[in-house]
């Protein structure tokens, strides 16, 4: 288990790729954004971008389950409070590939046993692109005394 | 069809409401963000929010369907560029009625023809409190000369 002094400034994280198909993106549209672009693949390519893309906040949802997985599932996290700057750089088309990295940009005091947490994330594309970038805040319990970090080396104090 | 000239800075509108179920919310959250404060009826019980609530990831796109169905397919949108400043601001509960309001708060220049459009949103839950805001980005095509807006009076030019 990791808590805020384990998720140290500058430390970084690669989270991993996953990739969306066209039956994802239309199924999570329908529900979510049925915008045409989002869910119709003719009247996309009529549309302003030209083709299928994903919802922003399904490329939104592919970052957060990779950093779930990679960082925040292995936490002593108390919850997400906000995103600050989310950037959509460019559509995510079917089959791209989303590569997640996260670097940990900040602490910041929250209340007594907390710590606010910054995590600068973002997915890259099939050409190595930025498709989304965010800086994340997740409220994250302080180590307690007499609990052992999975950073401490074992036999350190 | 509404253009940018259309959302002047200042109109407000009435989204109306939605409400997540608990398995609705189970079941976004295994897909999108596997945590057992979404994912798990009695873990969540016991974990630092006290009882089930929604990913972040899915309050987001819970404010996105309803302004997606009350402004953005009514527009002549070019797609969203980003998100300022998302503020989670309590837990939501299954049940929870969330009900949206969005305010035009801003025009910036964007490129030839086109402008970003800015759209100051929130969720309220069933105390009439705010459990979400948000400035959402919208870039959005500007009326054609000959075009008639929706905001046109008939016989208007």
């Amino acid at each position: 288990m990791w808590f805020a002094e384990d998720l140290w400034v500058g430390r970084e994280f690669d989270l991993g790729t996953i990739s969306l198909g066209a039956d994802e993106i239309i199924e999570f549209a329908r529900r979510w954004d049925p915008l045409p672009m989002h869910t119709d693949l003719d009247a996309a390519a009529d549309g302003p971008l030209g083709g299928l893309c994903a919802s922003g906040s399904q490329v939104l949802a592919v970052y957060v389950r990779l950093a779930s997985d990679a960082i925040v599932s292995r936490t002593a996290t108390l919850g997400g409070r906000g995103v600050r700057d989310l950037r959509f750089h460019r559509p995510v088309r079917p089959g791209m590939p989303l590569t997640g990295r996260t670097i940990i940009s900040g602490h910041e005091p929250a209340r007594p046993g907390a710590t606010l947490v910054l995590l600068a994330g973002e997915l890259r594309g099939d050409q190595d692109d930025r498709v989304l970038s965010l800086t994340g805040e997740i409220l994250m319990a302080q180590r307690q005394a007499g609990e052992v970090s999975a950073r401490t080396p074992t036999g350190a104090r």
